[in-house]
């Protein structure tokens, strides 16, 4: 069994350190394997442009960020899942890292980039590879990715039973599709949504909550408010992603005709 | 424009003249470009082994169901996609064939078998091929492919805008996911399912109906009832599904990152 979670807040725009404040006084106290985060949860998310964001993106090593999760994971021996904006020397990408009492285990980058973060940030160059976490194996994806129905395969044919995936939504569409997606892969997710918005001299932009964990077979087992701070947390049976058989005689992996799909 | 729609009805397992001519009396009087029916319509679903499927198969050539259709999209001057229970030589397929004034045009088979249909029919062995009907280009699947985003996928890749989608459902899945299947896709879908229940001896089958057709973004124009004959028309504007932007900055085709999947 493993117990996931995630964390729905508001956090404020370039305020990286009440943002980690914010983020380390509300897990200090929480017993949990996994717990995921939004996307950028600590600089927010309506840059102005790209210089903005790669004044306010850092280098994963030598991150205070990066740091006192760590020391977080340590504390608490846990995991955490949460979205930076990473930086890597001229570069930078809208990220989700995997965090560990060991440190920085993992760094996914954002494949498909929303709307204006093509302004931004680069786009995601790394590969998606699931990872084990106290013999689970868990996915990274970040919000729009979601769209995509290839990103949650790719990551459920290499064995992935949990998708974590930190997310600034600001359409409505995602967590119903979201029931579709852990269908399709029998795998659970664990969608964490921000809420509130970001205002800025160009322009407000408004997150819609709602974070969501779906289990195989598509069942909402926990939704949040669409405006209101959650800390949710509940234990989950990895074990049943497992088992992609939807009927006696239908497993949704050997099922596959892949010599018919031109993808 | 493209009038297209469904007739949900309730088929008589093994009597396909009687289902035959009940298709025939209530498409008689429509007006449309293009009408789907159920998968397997004119045999019933619930077979009780191969030697039955067999028995009830037959070949398209020289079929009494395809010249009476064809016959009808000549007076009706219209299309039609039906499911067929297709005989060729010692195989049998779940297919689906689109049928106009010219006759039989294409035929699809069921790449992907629910169930005990394992033991009734051979698996689909020929290609996901889009087809053009005044104008639109037009994809077909039946039934239990709606839960393998690589279906829709390729066929929308090939410029579908339309899916026509045979359906004998026994889960309450489907049609939810055909919303998010549209969004992802940004293409209509004409799911046509049947209603009532097969009995036979070695048991009994029950059908769901709401048979449903879903526009790009996922809007449901039209559900039907559970269990209702529900002949259902509507027009649509295929060149919809041409545009594949969600926002301004992303295109749902352009924006696929293919190097980074695996599937």
């Amino acid at each position: 069994m493993l117990r996931v979670g995630y964390y729905q807040f508001r956090p404020a725009f370039g305020q990286k350190k009440k943002n980690l404040l914010r983020v380390i006084n509300t897990l200090h106290a929480v017993t949990a394997d996994l717990i995921v985060l939004p996307e950028l949860p600590f600089t927010g998310y309506y840059f102005q442009d790209r210089q903005e964001t790669m004044l306010l993106s850092e280098e994963p090593s030598g991150s205070t960020i990066v740091e006192a999760l760590t020391a977080l994971c340590k504390e608490r021996n846990c995991y955490v899942v949460t979205g930076f904006a990473e930086r890597a020397l001229d570069k930078c990408f809208n990220s989700a890292l995997l965090i560990g009492p060991e440190g920085l285990l993992h760094t996914y980058r954002k494949l498909h980039l929303f709307s204006e973060e093509k302004n931004w940030f680069d786009p995601g160059d790394n590969a998606l590879q699931v990872q084990t976490v106290r013999g689970a194996k868990i996915g990274m994806m970040v919000c729009f990715d979601w769209i995509f129905p290839e990103v949650m395969r790719t990551l459920a044919l290499q064995g992935a039973q949990v998708i974590c995936h930190p997310s600034n939504l600001v359409m409505n569409y995602c967590q119903d599709a979201m029931r579709t997606r852990c269908i399709e892969n029998m795998v659970y997710a664990v969608t964490a949504n921000r809420f509130g918005s970001d205002k800025r001299p160009h322009g407000e932009l408004k997150f819609t909550g709602q974070s969501q964990i779906t289990a195989p077979k598509g069942v909402v087992i926990h939704k949040a408010l669409p405006q209101r701070e959650t800390l949710f947390i509940t234990e989950i049976d990895p074990d049943t992603a497992l088992n992609k058989k939807i009927t006696a005689l239908n497993d949704l992996h050997k099922d596959r005709r892949p010599d018919f799909y031109t993808l």
